[in-house]
């Protein structure tokens, strides 16, 4: 076991003030992972030379691999740049095959050259350059003594790029990482404390190279077992394991591999040949959303009526005025006549709506905010259910979301 | 100026792996900001004793403020609350109130109150407690001569309802933060190094006390103006600049404030009593998912047609099945035909169409992956355009998503 110890240091003061989220650092992370490569530490510091140092400092003294992001862009705020020169000792010097893409990128999008665009061209002399195909920051591969220091721009995309394309595949050759790998499951229905309980006797027998943890979220729980040492050992516990857990949790078991909701829920109407239909008001479209973040979703979904306004719900899914008139727009008969109107007018196999108050508004005098009432449906059946969500809307809307898929899907599996 | 320095540090292996995304640090960073509390560092580590004792004695050597999260659960992969009585020197005594409210929970849930359930209402008698009232974990709050170090849940929930209820009014009296404001400026249609070539002279004559930075996006720049020190002087200059700066960028300034593109396009439609329908294909829901993110969005949006399947672009929107024939799916005459259905069917003043294709698909081999065609509508004219773009399926969405919206605003701007 010669794991490669890392850490990562991004820069921003955005971060540090909480205007942006660091999506980076959980995608480095993931990639450096497969190598056998050990995030030991995470750090975000702002746009403060002193800051910078420090945390490069410490990070060089106890890890083999540095990688930071941020800092690397244009204008007067990004300083990190000039800073790795001065501290690896290192000119400025211009790299042409820099150069040439930023003057093809300038003349592509129709704008003028600039003098500060030219020192985006600059690199220290004493970095490789690692170049960047989607923007204009190159990213640079420093090294001191046996340390790799990596520094990228903090843009997403571009840092994605510049680590798939440059930086991986010289990781791969330079660290031959210890092996590690892992497996998942996802259960649905019951707590933490109540699968930890039910699972006390296969943990308590697990060898130490295999470790189980807990990772709560809405109505879900997920379990994930790592493992680390001799691949062939390591990926024969594992499979044990896994193999265990999934037979002592039964039916809780939403998905044996870790994959969202709205991927178990699409595997699921693809094993069946089945389609699928939505008829959303108070999650605005979230649903359809999910649905389609799965490539290859157009097999089984086929559209969704987002009915906002009751008049959409009334022209478009066919929900009778009356209904409206007689229940309000948050009830079981409005949920179940839009279900059948989606069922109806998409001409699928299944359907699934979904009506609620997510925070304050019209309704809000008559019904506590957070009720929510869904309604799945096939050409036999139909079933609805009411929810209470205590969050705001934008969190009681991501629930709504995961609630309304895990209920479809204990639908389709005949759970209800 | 007397900011307190604070950090934040965030425990977990599933962090380091990059399982999860860190969203808790972003909100807290957030909160302290506005009491003028300072976040100097963010540190992740993992589960793992050295590494939690190793950061937090860096943590409480160089901040007043140190901020805990995750590691508090039933589990045994949580560790952070015995480490921490170690830590501080403390004995394990049930806290009655934890207590009551566990036992409330479980009865609440039909679930049986388990052995492991009765240590989650444990915590050091060296702490206060921070009432839990979301969850079953409580926070604490230490106190090491003049550092205070509160540990938190990881569970984002339960982490905001603690800090909201318990912990900020309490940060609120201990430490009376400096001043320090923002202003923004929201930008569509130039680059970054285009806008700091306009911005060059009001920036050289900016005072010390506030700062520019530019974090460019999809289509937009971001400009956040920063300042600290007396609260008069800071902000008379911050007005002064954001004035100067909206002045000089005049018509590719998006809104003064740091709002996303899909409030701009909101208040835009408020104030001028309009109201907007979508047909969405290729972004599934998600610009009526975005749209519909804004509180009070059912006063102009009533509705969206997701037509996923090309029989629902035929039977919702009215797209002709010879333009389908004739064109493909993805082209400007299917586009216009499903902004003029959306106008119609969902009876609104704007509308807003999109088609594309995000990943490789079965259309993939007559058009490049990436291209989408777009189109907006009023009563009175139609336009349409089309982009290509170069992401992966998820970033491309996303990407289309903003892209949308602005060529909207735009439309609705007559910037077209």
């Amino acid at each position: 076991m010669n794991n490669t110890p890392a850490a990562i240091i991004t820069i921003g003061d955005e971060l540090l003030i909480g205007q942006v989220i660091d999506t980076n650092s959980a995608w480095i992370a993931q990639q450096l992972n497969k190598l056998g490569i050990d995030v030991l530490r995470r750090i975000a510091v702002g746009d403060d030379k002193q800051a910078i140092l420090g945390a490069l400092d410490e990070a060089i003294l106890a890890h083999k691999l540095v990688i930071i992001t941020g800092g690397l862009g244009p204008t007067a705020d990004d300083i990190t740049k000039p800073l790795l020169n001065e501290y690896f000792g290192g000119t400025m010097v211009v790299d042409q095959r820099v150069l040439e893409h930023l003057k093809d990128i300038f003349t592509k999008r129709n704008r003028p050259f600039l003098e500060r665009n030219m020192k985006q061209a600059e690199v220290p002399d004493v970095c490789e350059v690692l170049f960047n195909r989607m923007g204009t920051a190159p990213g640079m591969w420093f090294r001191l003594q046996d340390v790799v220091v990596i520094a990228l721009p903090g843009v997403p995309f571009e840092m994605v790029s510049i680590m798939e394309e440059e930086a991986l595949p010289r990781l791969q050759q330079e660290f031959s990482g210890g092996y590690i790998a892992h497996r998942s499951i996802i259960t649905a229905g019951e707590g933490e404390s109540f699968i930890a309980d039910q699972l006390q006797q296969i943990e308590e027998s697990l060898p130490a190279i295999v470790k189980l943890a807990y990772l709560p979220g809405a109505g879900m729980v997920r379990l994930r077992l790592t493992g680390r040492g001799p691949r062939r050992e390591v990926d024969e516990v594992l499979n044990k394991a896994h193999r265990e857990i999934i037979e002592k949790l039964g039916k809780i078991v939403l998905a044996t591999e870790d994959i969202p909701i709205e991927q178990a829920v699409g595997d699921w109407l693809r094993a069946h040949s089945k389609t699928l239909g939505l008829a959303e008001s108070c999650t605005g479209g979230n649903i359809a959303h999910q649905i389609t973040q799965v490539s290859g979703s157009s097999d089984y979904f086929t559209g969704c009526i987002v009915s906002y306004a009751n008049s959409v719900k009334h022209a478009l899914l066919g929900v009778k005025e009356e209904t409206l008139a007689a229940h309000g727009a948050i009830s079981e008969e409005v949920a179940k006549e839009m279900v059948s109107g989606a069922l109806r007018v998409l001409g699928t196999d299944y359907a699934l709506s979904i009506t609620g108050l997510l925070d304050k508004g019209g309704e809000s005098e008559i019904l506590p905010v957070g009720t929510v009432w869904m309604a799945v449906a096939d050409k036999e059946s139909i079933f609805a259910r009411k929810f209470y969500l205590p969050y705001d809307r934008k969190r009681n809307k991501e629930m709504a979301t995961t609630m309304a898929l895990l209920l479809l899907w204990k639908f389709m599996n005949k759970q209800l």
